[in-house]
């Protein structure tokens, strides 16, 4: 599968455009299988030998780790932030590899932070890859309920009373395992944690790992709106072992696939290209073609990430689809519609409304609806969702300034979008009226 | 009272070492009516005009106010923190002046987040502040109960509760007007809310005044330890009207007062030995010695903050008393104790850990608990405390590193300190058998 995986990044890496922020990218053998994605001709992405992973920069006195032959590292994507910098691993096994994770992990002890459905499959695992040849470094674990609807104060609760009556110190290491809601709720504790301590992602949803696990937002939701109370706060790496989406439900894949076609939609037409031909392969789980989605998506959030952590302005593009996706979360209640869902049906809800503005072509809308239903996702709110309740959730969005809501819409050709509070409020109206009954 | 709090500043500002971060002072009459503080000869403090409060730096459309014609703000502490550098505004009477507050807001939306005791006394003339002139910013209020013991994770709820409930959008500004408490939690939440807002500090005790609301450090309490659950998120100002000391319980001062002579003994003796010539001076409210002794307790912080925000080393002598302190905090109940009555009693255990590791001469020993005694603060935990109480509460104290517990300790002559965990434990088990009955 290793093989397989890389086989596509290489015929990707050969003939697309660089991400600013990727760095580094070591392409095994480049044996092409799959439609290569058609980019138009640009600066090719720079192939260069991975960085070796003998550098062990742990603080325990444990003895150092050989590390493997021949690692299987297939692409490191470099999320570009100064000196909060980090970098995502992405390849097929990387949890076998003990090295790549000891080597960011500061301090003696470490909290992995899980839930029920994950820990039986993975927290054995990713404990003997923090542990193995490394008998200094001890591990605790705290398993929370799974679901959206946990991501709140009281289970952020638990991971602060775990961290302190086994009286974790500042030299310790928070470690996220699972999917976004693990990663954002990890991510705050690990934050606010004696006002900060360093972390881990180890996303396991494909949500997480083209999305969520990458750029430092953390937070937790409140019963009136989806992530109100949070932080920015990079994490020291993003470990993605491909090879833990072989036990990700179908419908939590589709979700993850909403946040890929997200990326070609504000920002990279041809890989929106690329998901039209490919989605059967990547619903299928094609490892190379997934391994290619992951990688383009986290290049594309990276370089975004790197231009605007805080998101005074370009970060909020990658909120398509999300203001009335949000809506649709936080009022058919948390947990009901997994996080894509709900941002698909938002994705198609701010096509239309750009189609009512006359900011994109029909064609375009067209195209929307089509490749999401190809993908399963919705593409309309729930029947529960009214238009006053949407009115009324939205106003309490993150990207409200000064009363003023700013919306994500696509704007011009394929591949385009604005963030902007600018529109005429007319076609918000009637787009909420056509997804509405009531 | 201006006039007569200017005096003493002036014979400060002419006699004394300048802070490094002290880049503005105004002073208005020089009139010395106290004696000034004896220091070591050294670059004097630069004294310029003030720069004019005429850049109004609010989002509103409101129409510009005049400043008043004769500003009453006696002294202007620099924070230097680069991008997050912020002043600190001590005087007489500064919440008379709405420009001084208008000029940090941002956005149209204030929520002021005080307590049931404060806000009966200073909510009205902050809103009017606030407000005055200024018709398109609205203010919203938290009251929140008053005391140590509130500061937790519901309590903050409520903080957020209220946001949300207001609407509240990225664009609005957190004002924390009270003690620390307050102060540590509005911060906090400002740090969460929307992942983070601006924020003003309005300190209206002599603890807060001289030390919390100063550095950034906000958090809140776990039912296990002190502080376990935070941020480092800076103010855009902190407004110190000294006036708002007049209604100040004495116990409250003397708890203030703890952290006063905490400057001196780890960083500036000169300004420990003007403490031991105007204690009286000070409990009795003098106002030019309390204004004095705020401006050089700000003057010292800033110094510290400017060179390690975020504690990796020097910033941790800021809380010589502090884990003892905290311990007696935690284990007699929130609350219980003011803050600095326990960091008092620490300040007397930390010198006589320092005593009996012959760091000290006995004779500072003496001048730690003679001034202490002299402020009526306590100079032993109380009774309730055990040395197994001690013990186990400080061992989950944040200067905990790789399980070693690291100390602020006297060191040297007057006025020196170090933070250390290379120290003979029998000496803190000594320490604590004295100080405890069991």
């Amino acid at each position: 599968m290793a093989a397989a995986a890389s086989s596509l990044l290489a015929g990707a890496g050969s003939s697309s455009c660089a991400a600013i922020s990727t760095r580094r990218t070591r392409v095994n053998r480049a044996v092409a299988s799959l439609p290569s994605p058609s980019r138009t001709p640009c600066t090719p992405l720079r192939v260069s030998p991975a960085r070796p992973l003998r550098n062990r920069v742990v603080a325990s006195a444990a003895p150092a780790v050989q590390p493997p032959a021949a690692s299987r590292v297939s692409t490191v994507v470099d999320v570009d932030l100064g000196d909060r910098s980090y970098p995502i691993y992405i390849g097929a096994g990387l949890l076998n590899e003990p090295d790549l994770l000891q080597r960011h992990v500061h301090g003696k002890r470490v909290l992995v932070v899980t839930n029920t459905t994950v820990a039986p499959l993975y927290l054995e695992k990713v404990t003997w890859a923090l542990t193995h040849d490394n008998p200094n470094v001890s591990v605790e674990s705290v398993i929370l309920p799974d679901g959206e609807k946990y991501k709140d104060m009281d289970t952020l609760m638990k991971v602060f009373d775990k961290a302190i009556q086994s009286r974790l110190d500042r030299r310790c290491t928070f470690v996220a395992l699972g999917g976004g809601v693990i990663g954002d709720m990890c991510g705050f504790a690990a934050a606010a944690f004696l006002r900060g301590v360093n972390f881990i992602q180890i996303p396991t949803t494909l949500m997480a790992q083209v999305d969520s696990s990458v750029g430092g937002k953390t937070g937790i939701n409140h019963p009136l709106g989806k992530n109100l109370i949070g932080a920015f706060y990079q994490p020291q790496c993003v470990l993605i072992d491909t090879d833990t989406l072989n036990t990700l439900p179908d419908r939590e894949l589709a979700s993850g696939i909403a946040e890929v076609v997200k990326y070609g939609l504000i920002r990279d037409a041809p890989f929106f290209e690329w998901q039209e031909k490919n989605m059967t392969l990547l619903l299928a789980r094609e490892p190379s073609a997934l391994a290619y989605a992951i990688k383009r998506s986290c290049e594309n959030k990276a370089e975004v990430v790197a231009q605007d952590e805080k998101e005074s302005g370009l970060r909020a593009t990658l909120n398509l689809g999300h203001t009335f996706g949000h809506a649709i979360e936080t009022g058919s209640g948390y947990g009901a519609w997994f996080h894509g869902e709900a941002v698909a049906a938002g994705t198609v809800m701010a096509a239309d409304m750009s189609h009512r503005l006359g900011w994109i072509d029909e064609s375009i809308k067209k195209r929307v609806i089509d490749i999401l239903e190809k993908a399963k996702l919705p593409i309309a709110p729930p029947g529960a969702m009214t238009v006053e309740k949407f009115k009324s959730i939205m106003a309490v969005d993150k990207k409200v300034a000064d009363g003023l809501l700013r919306l994500i819409l696509l704007k011009g050709p394929l591949g385009s979008c604005v963030f902007t509070g600018d529109y005429d409020s007319n076609a918000l109206d009637e787009t909420l009226r056509a997804f509405c009954d009531s």
